[in-house]
């Protein structure tokens, strides 16, 4: 191990000093289509330019009337009105209703002048070729959409830095906005490190593992929303990794480096980090199980994250620490992704560290229950066969068997 | 209203229906670099080709030993093992272990052969340069995992139709599988009509909309994986809708038709849809609200849905029918994305009627409430303002304010 102190930070400091950094970042702005702008986020407030719907609209098919007309009306005794003639669907209605007369409107017309309420087809009758009976009365704005009910001009539809969903882009149509600015995906370069690693394509000898973090990163990079490229492995010599990484930072907003388990690569990351010209260590290891060591850099509008070699840790210390930076969602989102559960073990924590159990979700006789996936932190299975996983706080020392616990989905 | 008898299925019967045509549909496999894999679907079983690891592993930095010669060994009276080497990382480890040896291992290390478990470095003292005393016993296998304990060889590590995570790449990379077989996404027409709308780019005149369905429907199409294609809005013309349809039919799987609101439209589709060559109706019309007019025709190995034109109810009707078909998962798949919440106010259901009702999710005093966000299923403003839907089965009559709801989300 490096003489260097070992500076161990909970995760809301982590947080804390990774702030000042995150906006340091050169975060982007792109315009883009509205259908190519599903899981992007908008880098701005979006205001409406125009009423929704910009004129008041039938919900029904029937008759647009004035409802005083048809107050008191009923089967016994039906309001007679005359039928001035007919709205169509998709042209202005400018034609005035006048009083006793009601205009034939199907659902999604534009209500005449003079009209407030629509009456349903089911509730008239026809008694001659211009002439219809009004069943039951209806109130003023009954069936009609008012012009701006639905949106209204100068209000905030969308908010900034909102992951943008299907229904907003037809909100977003809706209002006659048809490009949308969002925030381009961060760069984020991944490198692995560690003699005992091959890739998944190389011939595998005794003694040698798989580089499996540069795929889960990857694909948590991609989930997150940023932009990853991969770079390779590195073995255990300082210089090619000090090279590696500043090939990495040039085209990248953040590097990604796992470390392989050993000693040997530790220290490089380390020393490579402190000699690197404009960055300071901010943290040197969180208190979080797995995924304690997770050193981290910041210098020059970029930022450098030393993650745990394990695959189970480095997924951990990516989702607590890298995937808030990339969102620029650092403070705590509420959270929507979680199931209760009841667990079906006890399991204990150190006070002091924040445990992360992966769990397997059962539905048993119409009840969830979460069963923990145990294991060594450096099973890739444990992963493959989890549904999620549940976080034992800083201050607690564990959960009991039959408890309820929040378990948080990874997908 | 057409004279075609209006045929009212449930959701259930829908999807019973829709099932031998699913199995037509001309799904394409393709073979894609893991790290393009995430969210896509394996199109078979994944079988592993080697072990994980693919020898016995250290998990700990410290002495390769064999354990009977730590047994009854403690600070007062420690076991003396003679240090033979060291294993170096990322090469095989030949050497074998004598009894009384030890040798130095670090984190991910190779088992040399006659050692059986790792005794960490924190119990053990050197006593001279090559002797070293272990303070306290190691059981066999302790600090080590085992060659094939995380992946055994001829394991079937990921199931066909699995939508893949970050951790299932990691997974694949850990056991040599550098590309993977996926579904090729269904290419997915989409098509609006209606006399009264414009599209977002398009200036807005009195009594014209918005088509908010042909983006609403493309975000919803990819978030299921499948390949949208925008074919423009169609006014209400037979002929016109029905070469519209016929050309979205030649480069796609599956047509989306979203309905205007008018009369004419929807008789215009059903026309369509029945004197398309080859195609049957299936059902006409889901017993959901809102949804309930959705048209289903199937013909020549594809699909056509008529989905309603009121926003709220496409996208009801698009989730109930549509993403099971493109995602392959028509059977009820168990649903992980949903949280339980407290109702803020009772909603009545009509038995016989299975009623989506979107909800707003509110923290307050530690406690989850779903408020519904009431207002008319046009309104495209519910559905920004909601995180998601709760469902009200066929058989209930509602739920009462402060009961427990499940609230699925949409993100």
């Amino acid at each position: 191990m490096s003489d260097l102190m070992f500076k161990v930070v909970t995760v809301e400091e982590a947080k804390k000093s990774l702030e000042p950094f995150i906006k340091q970042l050169n975060r982007q702005k792109e315009s883009v289509p509205i259908e190519k702008a599903c899981g992007r986020y908008t880098s701005q407030n979006i205001t409406v330019g125009e009423d929704v719907p910009g004129f008041s609209r039938s919900t029904m098919d029937g008759f647009a009337v004035n409802s005083v007309d048809t107050f008191g009306a009923s089967a016994a005794m039906p309001a007679y009105l005359e039928v001035a003639g007919e709205v169509k669907m998709g042209e202005e209605a400018t034609l005035e209703l006048s009083p006793g007369e009601a205009m034939q409107i199907a659902t999604g017309g534009m209500l005449p002048p003079g009209a407030d309420a629509v009456i349903m087809i089911e509730d008239t009758e026809w008694l001659d070729d211009s002439t219809i009976g009004v069943l039951k009365p209806v109130a003023p704005g009954e069936n009609v959409v008012r012009k701006g009910e639905d949106i209204s001009q100068g209000e905030i539809l969308i908010t900034e830095n909102h992951c943008l969903r299907p229904q907003d882009l037809g909100a977003l149509a809706a209002v006659g906005i048809d490009k949308v600015t969002v925030w381009k995906p961060l760069n984020i370069g991944i490198i692995s490190t560690g003699n005992e690693l091959v890739s998944p394509e190389e011939q595998i000898r005794p003694g040698m593992i798989r580089d499996i973090n540069s795929y889960t990163l990857y694909g948590l990079v991609q989930e997150a929303g940023g932009n990853p490229s991969l770079y390779g492995i590195v073995k255990d010599d300082f210089r090619e990794l000090k090279e590696r990484v500043e090939e990495a930072l040039q085209d990248n907003d953040i590097v990604l480096l796992s470390g392989g388990s050993s000693v040997g690569t530790r220290d490089h990351t380390l020393r490579v980090l402190q000699e690197m010209e404009g960055f300071q260590i901010l943290f040197h290891g969180i208190s979080v199980k797995p995924g304690k060591p997770a050193i981290t850099a910041a210098g020059n509008g970029k930022l450098v994250f030393g993650l745990p070699g394990h695959p189970v840790s480095a997924m951990v210390a990516f989702k607590v620490l890298v995937e808030p930076v990339i969102t620029g969602q650092l403070q705590n989102k509420q959270k929507l992704n979680f199931v209760k559960a009841t667990i079906t073990r006890s399991l204990s924590s150190t006070p002091g560290r924040e445990d992360h159990v992966r769990v397997k979700l059962i539905f048993k006789e119409g009840q969830l229950f979460a069963e923990p996936v145990l294991g060594k932190s450096a099973l890739i299975n444990t992963m493959v066969k989890s549904h999620g996983e549940i976080v034992i706080p800083l201050g607690e020392e564990g959960v009991g068997a039959g408890e309820e616990v929040t378990v948080e989905l990874s997908n």
